[in-house]
């Protein structure tokens, strides 16, 4: 007996809100590998006033530019949508990133808009569109 | 006989492509009904440093707000997918927006992901993550 559509769905929901606490997690650790998991090989990072970041290799390498910060940061879950193995998922994130040498502390705040492909039963995000600005506070 | 599954995708993202370009059309056209016939009832607009726009009435009372200006602009489709009834399109957009009393033109330039819903066989926009940024040129 198979399962009711709606529960899968809700399965699928549950899996990308647990994606998205999961990549937070691993960014705070500075877990780069388990953060390279959940992105696609054809991945595309965009962003206002910078070029697209294309693939997960580029996206690597920013990542482990980063090792030298200290990363803090919440992201709350505003809607998730599923349609087969392509869904997308809309945060509002926070991210506070601090020099490990020390130094002032950055954090910016705002919407992202990431669209996920679902390959050999795991979510992993697709494009992703960053609305982050910098705030004082 | 039904038609491959290959063939159907393929009107889908035919159809998305159409929406992006008569979005543009119907913009500089001024044809805010057009426009407003393109976004679903529970549609949000996302862009950096702002609050989401969420809702068609909240759009709507935007778009009358343009009606002084005259735009003009172009949108380069550079992906879309599609699953059963959810899909996203990347588009690189520009857009300069004069004020019809005259004044100076301010172009706008940069990615914008969106997300549409297919609705009674018609795709609409859902979410829309905008991040185009000032340019000088």
């Amino acid at each position: 007996m198979s399962a009711p559509a709606a529960i899968e769905m809700s399965d699928d929901e549950r899996a990308i809100r647990h994606l998205v606490a999961q990549w937070m997690d691993s960014t705070i650790a500075g877990d780069n590998a388990a953060v390279l998991r959940m992105v696609d090989d054809d991945v595309v990072f965009l962003a206002p006033g910078q070029p697209a970041m294309r693939g997960k290799a580029a996206f690597a390498a920013l990542q482990s530019s980063l090792s030298a910060m200290r990363i803090d940061g919440t992201a709350d879950v505003q809607d998730v949508r599923v349609s087969g193995d392509l869904a997308y998922v809309w945060n509002n994130l926070r991210v506070a990133i601090t020099p490990r040498t020390g130094g002032a502390r950055l954090t910016r705040e705002g919407p992202a808009l990431s669209v996920l492909v679902k390959r050999e039963g795991r979510w992993m995000i697709l494009r992703d569109a960053n609305m982050l600005t910098v705030v004082d506070h």
